[in-house]
């Protein structure tokens, strides 16, 4: 029997991609995305597609006023979204404390909600540098930790395949699960197409170049990645 | 140097009693409560005006959204609430699943975001038959998790004075540190008095029964805990 596994997806390439590999390898039993006051919604649009694409059940959770106690944050602040290389500096602006805890808690609750036995997350090595609920660390321990939260009532694994993969890995992989990698969204910027100057623009057409994948990407500043990487 | 805490505070009996122990022992850094779509807001108001009465700032974070997604509780849904002792099976009712390991890693994003060193949360004893996230070995994996999460960016401690005190205890507690016991609210019912029928006012009633301390609570059926003890 498939292991029956809830999808947290933003709409980026990561996540989308652990969807299809989800419903390619497991039972797809939900999408879920949060909106945690992003300021534009098109990352949860294509999210929202790639669940009706897959056939799954698809479940947006708005925790906007959560969002607003995590201060500090150009993802849901007006700090000016930077430029460049998703380096340390660029990134450290959008670190939201506590996110993805919070994120993997309610999604391990939807689970128990709907029987899931497993939450599936695309966290990968390259947010390790920065992210420290990103790491193989923290994954083994939030694991256990909702061992002992949900002793009696189930038992829910975190997958999370990407762990030790590059950006590049995900492509690579999102490539052999038939991805249709312009389906899914990046740009911190959320204009009618990726801007290829913010950082995880600049971070997904580098993964593409890395993984020797063509990317059908259109961005307003095609070339701009190779002067920062 | 006082430790810097936020107390999670729902205005019931046992969260008002922390707030006011941490306002003596420690400093008192916010008061936060959460709304999951519970059917009364009394309780929030309890919170808000012990936050007041200390000196503290308040805040509620609106996460009916979650709550949503969390079915099968009497404190969101449509069930009737139980009466009767606050034991296994009324009890089981009222779980939402994972709802304290949600409010937690909100509750550190908070203290993050507001330079706090400790988050302080009322589990108590009689709350680990049934709900494992009150049990000592979940508070201390998940305060592990949380180092790891947040590691690099700040250190928190998880704060549970009360995690092996039974009821009764707290009470005791509550009258050291002058809790005004009437300006807490316990019941599920949400009247504009206690009914004294639902399981936590029976459980309420016992427990300054058994700690030898006058209850101040008006009750609207103020005899029936003794034919259910």
């Amino acid at each position: 029997m498939k292991t029956k596994t809830l999808v947290i997806c933003s709409g980026g390439l990561d996540s989308v991609t652990l969807a299809y590999l989800v419903a390619k390898e497991r039972e797809l039993s939900a999408v879920l995305s949060f909106d945690y006051g992003q300021r534009h919604q098109k990352e949860v649009e294509y999210a929202e597609h790639c669940a009706s694409v897959l056939g799954a059940p698809y479940q947006l959770i708005d925790i906007t006023s959560v969002g607003k106690v995590l201060t500090g944050s150009a993802l849901t602040d007006n700090i000016d979204v930077p430029d460049g290389h998703y380096a340390e500096e660029s990134m450290k602006s959008t670190v939201v404390p506590n996110r993805n805890t919070i994120m993997l808690s309610i999604a391990f609750g939807m689970a128990v909600s709907i029987g899931a036995d497993s939450v599936a997350a695309a966290v990968h090595s390259g947010d390790h540098f920065i992210y420290p609920d990103c790491r193989p660390d923290f994954i083994k321990s939030f694991e256990s930790m909702q061992k002992l939260a949900l002793d009696g009532l189930a038992e829910i694994e975190l997958y999370t395949p990407f762990v030790h993969s590059s950006k590049a890995d995900i492509v690579t992989t999102g490539q052999r699960v038939n991805v249709p990698f312009a389906d899914t969204w990046s740009c911190y910027k959320g204009l009618d197409q990726h801007c290829g100057r913010c950082g995880t623009c600049v971070e997904r057409r580098e993964a593409f170049h890395l993984a020797g994948v063509s990317d059908p990407t259109h961005y307003e500043d095609p070339d701009f990645w190779q002067s920062v990487t």
